[in-house]
């Protein structure tokens, strides 16, 4: 599939007096943007009173960036309900763990379960998709924004708590068999019927898991029918791609699930924004890469939001500059903006799109850096877009390459981890970010793969750490699959409702082995193995027959394997991990390289691209890369 | 008094098919267990709804566990009131102390002060009672589960609050003395009625120390009163021993008290679990014993709460592997269960019994190991078990020592320090307890004594640090005392009624000194005495015509003597702990031996036990102890 | 103005028998105190029921006090309204937050915007006034006690939400100009009336912060308005001065709008109370001081309420031992006492008021020392309070010296710095303070400036860093100011609606600069300048065609001046600011001297004082000061 390399801006003609539009059109049609996302926080410009509707000047804003060449992508604005929504839904909101009810007041105040709300937003996209969907400077649509940001996906209110009895009745049709599921005679828990059931926040001691993982399960589902909702009112009158742009590091609904409904999966890259309290990594790390974000952060990301968009995927938001919302916020390096952009590329971005056109001098992020400053002058990042505009004449086009390598993400185990994380320090998110970033330091490029993934042909090498209950699809596809597979710790170590199996984990096909306990551990201690690395954080005590490719100084196996399956049972910290990984490729004759400190390198089909997020310059493939430097050059096929 | 040792386990045959309760039994009578404890969380099973009971597989429960020769302890099931409890007592809930209603879906959901509540109970246990109470397998009553787990004894209900009322008009008489007794003339806070107290949570700045008290005071009466409301159904029909197996570190409520109606104490021992955040050491420490535990705080407990038991006290239940609550959950090294049995068995344990015998697939605890793993083959703990089983052969019985030394446990002074910190380290239990330690290092077997203690005559040393009211019966027995005493910091410094008392502290017979003044004091701050070690957190300046055993560097008095009063002025740190108590133990011909590492000691009235809680093997008493190791020799009388 | 300076005490009759009174009286006035503040928590036993007044024992108490010669402070009872007070006004209470009412049980139990309660105090201030106002013992009052003490400022009630309503009625005029001063357009945040403006708290995200400033204003307006209400009150039956305590690193409301109604401002000393949670020092820093206090921070404050109180001010509680409220609490080191006493004196206080004449045995405040101990012996404190009511027989009164440098100081820009921080560690108190301190390291007496001041021509510097909106008056006297101002970080970077400005800041006059952008850091990212020491947490990206004076050491300009401005472009450590403000001082030949470590100065009209708040002895101006050491001369004129 051909890509077409695009970059754009998110710009809100109603922040700005009319007679600027134009020149704003026509100053990012020089800049070489093609795109402009607009509307997705209008809701009260377009209808100021209920039923009450003013389009003109909507009409105008796309009619004059339509007129400059831009293709506009129009957000439902869903995100933010107007205050006088809350007059017809007083109990439209959320409410969070310890019963706070969340107000009015900035945006996302509402709970994805209120029935009345779900109603304004059919309404809403259906009046626009009516009345926008054969225009033809409209060239995308965008779902509300950011589902799940500011913790918004799990609430309990009392709409949710309806909703869950239903969701509850649907999937165990009797009280008795959710009971059963649940294992609800521990501490006699059981119910004699579905309304009897709350949601699993403030009891005296942690709910059940069962209880919480259904009520996880229910939550997601929330959003992907909430999303659903709108999309089959857009396609009532449209046939343009729908897409939403999800928010880095958000894992409480399944965006694969969502993404089902979708063309196109665009997400919203803040790389210095994340770095802070986002990623899990030493004080020096965020030091040295403060000006820059983390080398492997954003690429995991990419990697995420291809597989979610089946292949189309966008970054919808670009960090340009310093942002309002992290705990500090730094400008990013020189050079940095650019760099960004060509590694959203070399991962198979249609469309990276700055956000925000002009900073706003008002209300929440007016500390938010555009690609132009409040007094419409250029900032910094203006110049790093032109110079990409400028690159990408020669390299408009491209193509994924064919990855041999894949990792299975899968949001459920998150969910799980959150639920029992058994030890404090014990993520999900972590944990395949941490296989993720290891083989990326041995330079390969991934594919990312959902969990209910049925065919894993195309690759070599799959893995698949910390997916706590395997799909039916994905056990089918593993047991045809002739390339090899590393899983462990904890893959496949739960039941569908979050019960230990029998027999014990991991059950793999091929793979005679038996956890017969697993234990969390403190963070200053570490299990060292014999061959490199550690554990760290958790370990597992494994029988097997399978053949033992490292076991701790204590003697007790660490990696088995038997068959195509290689088990890992611990947490393996990067040097262990890289060695498991690379020993791997070696037998497969998948080649790795070792990266030079922050270097990054990803493949596409035609192209070897190289990034340094590093503070020194970097020699590799026979060049020097400076800091914040992009290299490509022709690919050569391994 | 002989002790009879024996094993056991905690069972729940409602979560396991009836087929397989028989090869259970038979497997716990081959392993060598005598006794088993079930139906502590059995209410919803027991009695499904308000009324309609099903006693069948209890009954069947119990005579196949009868049959096979064990002795059943049977749990009544109030820490679990099952879901139809909540329609009939909507109230019944606890309120924390932000005044959020802590909700049903695990357990202990009850608020002690709940009348309605009360009466189901009394009818539940009566019940329980009356039907099993001649049965002749069951051979001991359980109260309830682990009161004041997960901060369910302090409760901000409209229960609590009108309860309360009630109790400060019987404490009291009439407003005008409460008035009175608490100071209310300070900022304006009198009553003219007990219906316009509130209870003292969510007020402005902190409330009146003398409210606080009277409410903790309170809080823990309920727990008293709710245990004493079982203790009478009970005995209504049977004459076996009732106990209450007690949590570790948790002093909300009066052990003492709750014990005065009880024929045994037991305990919950987690030695892994209580590590990590219910004791104050250094990370390095708890690096050090993470697979170990403390190897202090098991023995406080168990002389705790031999104290409690009036002599007669049991683990009922023992950390057999890796838990699933504590903030990491490494495994024990192999061979600290069978440490932990014996040491139980050292300070005078009836019974061991191992929580619980199978590992549950579901539910909260699923990750909480047991003797068998779910899959009823063998946990590393039943091996362990086994052997200690063997070894109890030619160890059956034994006798208490009698010990020389004594400390004075006092729960009001754990809610007074609460209430009253002064320094925001400063804990109650940790100063006593930093006594204790300072006493097993040196060799030395501990009595522990209840505040109310009338005859000291028994020993030859007791300590009694930060008790902060003497009763007046310890009041008189220290004057009877011909042995000596260490008290201080802070003991005897408030009324009954938390206030300064006049003349100023300490106010000890026989000991002429005035505490002018105390401070806190930052980590960072310690004192240096003229002997050994540091005042730390705490100091006190005194003025005595005693002579002084210690002074600060500065020239302050520290260690303070006259007659048979020693009064220390300040905390302690553990080498300044030893030096005073080796001192006085040489001056009494108490013999005192430096313990090695983390190495302790405990005498019965025939042996000595040797415990060895370090990573290294140590020599002492001519032998070499490795890791985990446990050593006893015949007792030589000293 | 001639300071005639003296030394008093709080006390309470109230809390002791009526025997005891004339005794206390005769020992105050022995010990050499004029002055004695009462009756301000005592509202429950001048009022015991609504309507029942008990004046006997007031009137007795001023009669002994005043016969002794002691002239007397009389409080108006307001901050604790008596239990009856809720039954008339249930809603009394403020919320905070999170929503949480905060109940009966300490003090300051109101919120300020409750109508009712103010008609309360009205009636009560005013039956005072009318009683009390002729009686010649009375020769001041204080209104209230510790406005804004215990978070008390901010309140999330009903009454809070409808006095806000009004209040933006009153400054917008209409709810468009509201929306568009605010920018609610932004989020589709539009509101259509007043009344569907909610408080912001408990939103999703952050609130908008123009929402929060006005509310933050607001709040502070009802202050200033329930102050002035009691002004009011007594104006009409006394003329003698009002004043009121202020706490310190209280900075929720302006402290100038209340001092502008009252004759004198006070503030409540405590400089170990606030030591370890107020002040942003190091860890070794504190440790240094824990029985001293900060060497700046009580100076800091004297100063302030010098400017708040227009020229009259006092201290109306100083520490004079252990506190009870601090995380730890240590006793001050033997001379602190005197010191802190003599540094007030230095700053122009007309009185120092220890706090308290004897430590109350019971209620909340037990454990805070006084003059005397409960037994009425004597406290460490009384012979500091001696010695030093010698030493003032020498030195009795004094003058101001006329500073030669100012610092502004702003309460808006608390709040604005509090709302939008921007970098998590960045509050405007501790950039003020910076400043304040690094001229006090040079020996330089400043002077505070309210931000409306409206003529600097007193002054040869004025220091302006973080206001961030100048206001016309203060823009004005720049204009005309012939000397010198430094400026910035942050300074002028808002509008007075929370925006950011057109043009870009800082637009002051004389200057040609803008601000490109702004960047928070994290600690441990520090900008090295080509002078002397580094930007920290923030700095600035900065064109201009100024005269740079400091760059950072990648070539940004730092430190820039034209005209008579010096702007600095990031936030200075001591180091770099010590630097930029004796070169500027050099330019100005104001003479400054380095300190030596915990050393510090202050100039009177006639005097020149040291004190020494280290553990060292140092030597400067030729003498050596031992630690705790106090040491005057008279002023050589500079």
């Amino acid at each position: 599939m051909t890509i077409q390399r695009a970059l754009g801006t998110c710009y809100y003609p109603e922040h700005w007096p009319r007679e600027q539009w134009a020149n704003d059109a026509r100053r990012m049609a020089e800049l070489g943007l093609k795109w402009v996302r607009i509307g997705e926080f209008a809701w009260s410009r377009i209808e100021p009173e209920h039923g009450y509707f003013q389009w003109e000047w909507l009409d105008e804003a796309i009619e004059i960036l339509g007129e400059n060449g831009l293709k506009v992508v129009l957000g439902t604005p869903t995100a933010t309900p107007p205050r006088w929504m809350i007059d017809r839904h007083p109990d439209i909101y959320a409410v969070d763990e310890m019963g706070n009810t969340r107000k009015f007041g900035s945006r996302r105040h509402y709970c994805f379960s209120h029935l009345g709300y779900r109603a304004e937003c059919e309404r809403i996209v259906d009046i626009l998709a009516q009345r926008y969907g054969g225009n033809p400077h409209i060239a995308a649509w965008q779902t509300d924004n950011e589902y799940g940001c500011h913790d918004t996906v799990i609430s309990y209110s009392e709409a949710a708590l309806h909703g869950f009895w239903r969701w509850c009745e649907e999937r165990y049709g009797t009280i008795e068999n959710l009971n059963q599921a649940w294992g609800n005679v521990f501490w006699s828990m059981e119910y004699s019927s579905f309304e009897q059931i709350e949601l699993p926040n403030l009891t005296v001691t942690e709910a059940n898991p069962a209880h919480c993982m259904a009520f996880r399960r229910f939550s997601s589902d929330q959003v992907t029918s909430f999303n659903r909702l709108q999309v089959d009112a857009i396609k009532q009158f449209s046939n343009i791609p729908i897409a939403h742009n999800y928010m880095g590091r958000i894992t409480e609904f399944d965006h694969f699930e969502v993404g089902n409904d979708l063309e196109i999966a665009s997400w919203d890259s803040y790389p210095l924004g994340f770095l802070e309290d986002r990623i899990d990594e030493t004080e020096q790390f965020k030091h040295e890469h403060s000006r820059q974000g983390h080398p492997d952060f954003q690429a995991f990301h990419h990697d995420i939001y291809r597989a979610v968009g089946k292949g189309r995927w966008w970054v919808m938001e670009q960090q340009p500059g310093p942002v309002n919302w992290a705990p500090y916020n730094p400008a990013p390096l020189p050079g940095m903006v650019r760099l960004w952009t060509w590694e959203a590329f070399a991962h198979g971005a249609e469309n990276v799109m700055y956000f925000r056109w002009r900073q706003a001098p008002f209300a929440q992020e007016q500390m938010h850096s555009g690609l132009l400053r409040p007094d419409s002058e250029t900032a910094p990042a203006f110049d790093e877009a032109l110079q990409v505009a400028n690159e990408l004449k020669a390299l408009s086009t491209d193509e994924n390459v064919d990855a041999k390598v894949a990792l299975v993400f899968d949001y459920q185990s998150a969910w799980a981890t959150d639920i029992q994380p058994q030890g404090k320090d014990c993520h999900y998110f972590d944990l395949a970010f941490d296989y993720y970033r290891a083989a990326r330091k041995l330079g390969l490029s991934l594919d990312i793969l959902p969990p209910d993934c049925a065919d894993l042909s195309a690759y070599q090498l799959v893995l698949v750490p910390g997916v706590m209950t395997l799909s039916s699809e994905l056990k089918q596809a593993i047991e045809q699959f002739a390339g090899q597979v590393i899983a462990g710790p904890r893959t496949n170590s739960k039941t569908d409702e979050f019960a230990i199996p029998s027999p014990l984990p991991p059950n793999f096909p091929g793979l005679d082995a038996t956890i017969e306990y697993v234990e969390s551990m403190r963070p200053t201690a570490q299990v060292a193995l014999n061959t490199r690395g550690n554990f760290i954080k958790w370990q597992e005590k494994i029988a097997s027959s399978a053949a033992t490719l490292a076991q701790t100084l204590d003697g007790q196996a660490a990696v088995t394997k038997s068959n195509n399956i290689t088990y890992v049972a611990g947490w393996p910290d990067q040097e262990a991990l890289m060695y498991i990984l690379a020993e791997q490729c070696a037998e497969l004759d998948i080649p790795t390289e070792l990266m030079p400190a922050s270097v990054r390198r990803r493949d596409t089909k035609t192209h070897r691209f190289y990034f340094n997020y590093g503070n020194q310059a970097q020699n590799i493939a026979g060049v020097t890369i400076e800091p914040t430097g992009v290299y490509w050059s022709e690919q050569i096929s391994t």
